[in-house]
């Protein structure tokens, strides 16, 4: 039997809020078995870019990093809010190694198209080093993923960390049996204040459709669903879910 | 016969200069054998803080690291300048991996005491993980380390670049016929507009107590003659020094 993999992707707000972030930190420390931690960072980013008096571009509501955004990014999501984490996991004897997706050529992107829409260095995932995750999962390292890429020709890249998140566990199905959780600071996919406790291709269609799903849950569904085609168990919940298998929302056929 | 390994410390201002880093690096990626790059930072993280309107505090012309001041390090030299040199290093196709000392628990400091002077979040080495330095030395993998150790409680901590080469240098020296090459913005030590190109114990002694060594690189020979000792070759050299090891200036009995 395969051996057990959690994919744990945590938003902003978890690796953000201290509060949150220690409660997290013990629940992760808590799970047996191999895992790898995705994190965000968007709200310091924005923060700093804010005292550093750059300017966020945006077009059609989604945000342009420019190549002054990319060095904020690259500082706060590579190295503030990672080291950080690594050392707090240190410090529970977690083996932590925080690791952008330059370190080891750990994924690598491309530099999205300026056609229709310039977004600048956003990094669209073509290839996970499946090979080096798994050297490090079987010597019990626990990577720590900031949601950066690069392109091989020196460029990082600012990729969503969902997307980081499922494609990792997507890449890795073969090896573990692997399960993608989007931590987030919901508790699932909600339908009129009510938990949508499974999750499936043709209901989200129908709900996306009814605009009960709809802004940045689409996406993060989307991913889901993609991971699970692959061969990934999936569940979107939030920080106090973590060690809860049934908790939020459980993508199935 | 053991394989070599060099330890290559770059200063802030070899880091920080696009000109002298690109031929750096150049030069870096011809070096045969292991190799592990140390890098400082200092310019750049001042001028992010005097953009964040953070003060620099001094005691006795020495800085302190406040927990502001500790952020904006673990920022640049975590993240903007590590992850930047790991991708310039992929695109050259060394399959570079960048550490602060909490990752894999590298490097494991003391925060220095409070007394006589507060320096604030400043850690003393005590301990460098030379087996997982190995372990990724013997996959060809290139550590990239920023200048930040951990206290295994949960702090990062700013230490010093040529001290976290000297200690990595002397924890290697059983297993790799190691180099340490102290590379800065001069060409090595000097005299009177004259290259002092070999230099020992008693010769430092000599030309401290002459006022000749002086400032900060009177800490640099210390670091480099203690490593001497415990078995590394030892260089202080330029950027254009790399690769000829005649350069600079080379440490003896």
């Amino acid at each position: 039997m395969k051996e057990s993999l959690k994919v744990i992707k945590i938003g902003g707000k978890v690796a953000e809020d201290e509060g949150q972030l220690q409660k997290f930190l013990h629940d992760f420390n808590e799970i047996e078995g191999k895992k790898i931690l995705v994190h965000g960072g968007g709200v310091t980013a924005t923060q700093i870019e804010k005292k550093l008096g750059i300017e966020s571009q945006m077009i059609e509501g989604r945000r342009v990093t420019s190549k002054e955004s990319l060095d904020v990014i690259t500082m706060v999501y590579g190295g503030l809010i990672n080291k950080k984490l690594v050392a707090k996991l240190q410090a529970l004897g977690s083996n932590a190694l925080g690791l952008s997706g330059a370190d080891l050529n750990i994924i690598q992107a491309q530099k999205r198209n300026v056609e229709p829409i310039d977004f600048g260095f956003v990094g669209d995932i073509e290839k996970v080093n499946s090979e080096a995750l798994k050297d490090l999962l079987e010597k019990n390292v626990i990577p720590v993923l900031a949601p950066l890429t690069h392109n091989m020709k020196g460029d990082l890249l600012n990729t969503n960390a969902d997307s980081i998140a499922a494609f990792v566990a997507a890449s890795l199905v073969e090896e573990y049996n692997t399960e993608l959780v989007l931590c987030f600071e919901g508790e699932g996919v909600m339908n009129n204040g009510k938990l949508v406790t499974r999750m499936n291709k043709l209901l989200f269609r129908y709900l996306e459709g009814h605009e009960i799903i709809k802004d940045g849950m689409i996406p993060k569904i989307e991913l889901g669903l993609a991971a699970y085609q692959k061969g990934a168990k999936v569940r979107i919940t939030g920080v106090s879910g973590i060690l809860n298998s049934e908790a939020g929302t459980i993508f199935e056929n």
